[in-house]
């Protein structure tokens, strides 16, 4: 007998899994805390291993590891772990690309706390607290101590956009330059750059240290202080703005555009590094979530969208923006000055 | 020119989203607390149609409905957002199925506490505090006032399974009764049926009151206190053991199930709810994943495979068990005597 196909049954999976979520944070950071993926990087490991390895009892091992194969960061074939291709360049302490670090920023208490309540953000419509944006507030340096991994492919893919190799002698502009990654990694590429890195003076601390172990600390000179409070100086070939755009509103963002334009020497251009969503504000998913981000961590921030941004810098005097798009969640915009 | 595929690049997105995951939860639990997916529910509406309906700044609104999209629990077309099957189904509040409640259990600030330093947990091998096992947890009394909508679909899959229509004069024990609703249902559909709820004390309250408005209390007994170490009774032709077995070891639970074989008739079942994951122990994924429930909130509880079920009840002394799968994450077992 023929059977008709019945409509699949709405299942209650999704909220379920949803209203879990929080335990994949707590996995993964308990993962990068017992060092279980460079222990299983070490090679491919049993349960039993990974408890002797790691010095834990067996059910504690092998239920964080299988629950990391289920949210995709491990692999596993049979009864061994081995780690995937993300796993293995990001959360291996032994990579060079190890992202571990990322954890103590992202997942600190302050930024955690913002989104407690957010049910009170909503009805706020932005941080409850002034959130991260409080002058010299010290989760920035936490900030520039963790987030150096996550930002070293970015930096690089700069570097070559913008032409570094060229070795043109430059004068660089970094906003809210936090680590100086994104600055150091143009003054490695280019020898004839100088880099001022501009951020809290606490934060730039850490550029400095930085800009020392990377030996181009003679080439980097310091701005401390906010962006828009600051005389930024002037002639400058480039200024880089990554990841500092989306904590503001936009009337906000466009003043210090235009004080960004004033400081660009005739063809200069802005360098910008931000999460953008499609004009859908839902896709891709990693930029589109940003805006959450924001929303619980700004009073008035948001992930902006091309035209967005393209708007802001065409109102602030720039002639025109070129997006970028890079491996990873980010995208970098170039505007001519 | 023939270009060679590239391998794709690893990227750190989904490390970065996972270190967020937690950000998931709260979007979910803030839609809840504001009733948004009603609001959306009563018609599709644009970010500032939510706004006035809601009473919120249209920022707050429109980025929260923008993320919920993104993790899957609303539509988007154009600028106007709608429930997907799901969410219309469990989280509009005028929907019969209505699951909202479930946040309070599953993000009490008691369960997530358990979780909150997950390395410990896993150092330890189980709980670090005594997890949800205490006599009388007043968690319990919360998990019963919660919990029943998700239930409700479970226990009208086993009624029909055990045959409840058929009116055959029952005698049912119903351990860990909680909310009582799996009792309740076979109560309803075979009015011939005689229940008797176990819990603690404070827990039975709920399910007696479920019991009333269910118009069942005078078929409705109760025995408080602990199912190991309670008289069971005997004579019984259904055992349920819903949701129970996966908070303790294999040992305790054998122990319990020769307690639960003695109390059962010849030819009587034992009728267990339970989230089993594959032999793989990693799919499919929310079964698998609850084990990491159980590491945190129990000293030694875990998801277990229908083959350690089994033999759990075969040393027991059933003479065998079937697994039926059903709608949603869990799946039924049904053991003879």
């Amino acid at each position: 007998m023929a059977t008709t196909p019945q409509p699949k049954q709405p299942s209650p999976e999704l909220i379920f899994d949803t209203l879990n979520a929080y335990q994949r944070t707590r996995a993964l950071r308990a993962g990068i805390e017992l060092d279980l993926f460079t222990a299983i990087g070490e090679g491919s490991a049993t349960a039993a291993d990974l408890a002797r390895k790691l010095n834990v009892p067996e059910r504690g091992g092998r239920i964080l590891a299988d629950y990391l194969v289920v949210i995709g960061l491990l692999n596993k074939q049979g009864s061994r772990y081995g780690l995937t291709p993300e796993s293995a360049k990001f959360l291996d302490r032994r990579s060079p690309s190890y992202m571990g670090t990322a954890a103590k920023f992202l997942n600190s208490p302050e930024l955690e706390s913002h989104f407690s309540d957010l049910a009170a953000v909503v009805r706020k419509g932005g941080s409850v607290s002034p959130g991260t944006m409080e002058p010299g507030d010290p989760i920035w340096v936490e900030f520039a101590h963790s987030m150096v991994p996550m930002m070293a492919m970015p930096a690089e893919f700069i570097a070559g956009l913008v032409g570094a190799g060229s070795g043109t002698a430059w004068k660089v502009l970094d906003i809210a330059a936090g680590h100086g990654v994104f600055g150091i990694t143009l003054a490695l590429r280019n020898p004839n750059a100088r880099i001022v890195g501009l951020d809290w003076a606490n934060v730039l601390e850490v550029a400095l240290e930085n800009a020392r172990k990377a030996g181009v600390a003679d080439r980097y000179k310091t701005i401390p202080g906010s962006a828009f409070e600051v005389d930024l100086g002037s002639g400058y070939d480039l200024v880089l703005l990554t990841n500092f755009l989306h904590h503001f509103d936009v009337p906000t963002c466009e003043k210090l555009l235009r004080k960004v334009h004033a400081a660009l020497k005739p063809g200069g251009r802005a360098v910008t590094l931000e999460f953008v969503p499609n004009e859908d504000r839902v896709s891709p998913p990693t930029p589109a979530s940003f805006s959450l981000m924001m929303l619980g961590s700004t009073p008035a921030g948001d992930a902006y969208t091309f035209a967005e941004l393209d708007g802001m810098f065409r109102n602030a005097g720039f002639k025109g923006s070129q997006a970028h798009s890079m491996p990873g969640p980010e995208t970098v915009i170039v505007s001519a000055a």
